[in-house]
């Protein structure tokens, strides 16, 4: 895996931290991940966008220019050997002289293999359990996983797949993903607060648009369990039906019609966006 | 710097992690933190126990036991040149195959020179503000610190020491220290609920209950402006005056008189304490 750390292009072996990085002493660091589609970035605009955004919330500095972050991943692209790999973007609170207090920011960045949602996982749909908690700087995508990585083996007590965080009785989002729901009347809701806004939100939310009425406002948990379609999105998942939500099943344990037709019409856009870029046809830096 | 990584002694240079560990990925690890008196680690027993219970409470298991641990950190201060050194133990979520769920834990435990409050800090005083936060897991030492570490550009502004964490208007402790008052009645109140048990917290109690009437009890913010005193306790700092909470002046901005006296008998205990084990007077594993 070809990596990259503050100046210089190594193999991943080689890609190492000390153990005063603000990262490991003290969990402060940010990170983003994007994906290749047709051997391009899918979206890298509006993810390295929102890198700086993090970065800059958690008053780290990024050494390097939207335009020079998008030259290293290119090249780490051209190093690699991977049909859909997944570029992986970190800012640390870097090498701190006491521990406590950040120091020149460590940047890293990583193109691995990445294992994407299959047909198979989208028919399946995913169990749910809910759980009460709030992220700290929900609009900064940041390392905290401390709840998400705690979790886990209550996940596998309960034979779920994924954690939805609610607060207040407000649904927020997954630890990796943003919720949806289709109401009986066809409406698309999602949260608007107390979340990381992901690219691929953003992107359901622009398709949805054209089709049906969609609303961001605070959900209820109660709510929840009275709609007909649930879903989440993500940038490996892109777009997965909740089929059981805590003991409670969902739309006939199916993928929804809703759900069904956005799917499908984000994969036809990530298919075009991609490959438009491929062939030099459109300018990255204009895409959605 | 000597340093220990899972099963070898190495310098501190060398105390490199790689980037798929998961505290680097997610900030998943848990800490500890002692420090050595004449020469002999102080409380070691106390430490170590909070270790494994940081560890076992994360799911994080601890590939050596406590006479193992204790060894190594005998051989590190053997190696070190340090009259007062700090004992650093680590246990991360170890290097994760998918950058998400645990592995096998690294180890690592690192001796380096530790810097004390000193006798003019204590009769300075620490101006503290108040803000509204409740770490996760409270009970367990982990290197989640993303909100302190956060909060440094506020305290700078309002040119403050430390922040005392409330939530719900009570008071819980510092980011890294435990907080005492003591009433206009010359009660010694601290909060029992919602914090990390300090190991001189326990200390204090321990001396304080000879003394005086002692409360283990939520302390609302409003009544901390009441009381004649506060300090914290950490385990570099030992016991630290409050004379300034956000805009208040407390106890005549000057150290007050149980706090004194406290101070005076911790500092006492640990130089008997230390001494006897320096001497092998003591069996370390019985003490306090």
């Amino acid at each position: 895996m070809p990596a990259f750390l503050n100046d210089s292009f190594l193999h991943d072996d080689e890609a190492l931290l000390h153990v005063s990085d603000l990262s490991i002493q003290r969990g402060y660091a940010v990170f983003d991940f994007f994906r290749t589609t047709n051997g391009v970035p899918f979206c890298m605009n509006d993810y390295l966008d929102r890198f700086y955004r993090s970065a800059s919330e958690m008053h780290l500095s990024i050494s390097k220019n939207k335009q020079e972050l998008s030259e290293i991943v290119y090249e780490l692209i051209k190093r690699s050997t991977y049909t859909d790999a997944g570029i992986r973007l970190m800012v640390t609170g870097g090498y701190s002289a006491d521990g406590y207090h950040t120091a020149v920011p460590n940047l890293l960045i990583i193109c691995h293999p990445v294992k994407l949602a299959t047909q198979a996982d989208y028919e399946k749909g995913l169990s749910v359990i809910t759980y009460e908690y709030q992220r700290d700087l929900p609009q900064v995508k940041s390392i905290n996983y401390l709840m998400a990585v705690w979790l886990h083996p209550l996940l596998k007590e309960k034979q779920a797949d994924d954690i939805l965080y609610f607060k207040n009785n407000i649904i927020t989002e997954f630890p990796r993903a943003n919720v949806f729901m289709v109401t009986r009347d066809k409406k698309l809701i999602t949260p608007r607060r107390n979340i990381l806004h992901g690219i691929t939100r953003k992107n359901i939310l622009s398709i949805a648009t054209e089709m049906i009425e969609v609303e961001e406002r605070d959900i209820a948990v109660d709510e929840l369990l009275t709609v007909s379609e649930i879903f989440l999105t993500s940038t490996t998942k892109r777009v997965l039906p909740v089929t059981r939500l805590n003991d409670q099943i969902i739309g006939n344990s199916k993928p929804g019609e809703i759900t069904s037709v956005l799917y499908k019409k984000f994969l036809e856009m990530e298919e075009l966006v991609t490959k438009d870029q491929a062939t030099g046809a459109v300018n990255p830096y204009s895409m959605p």
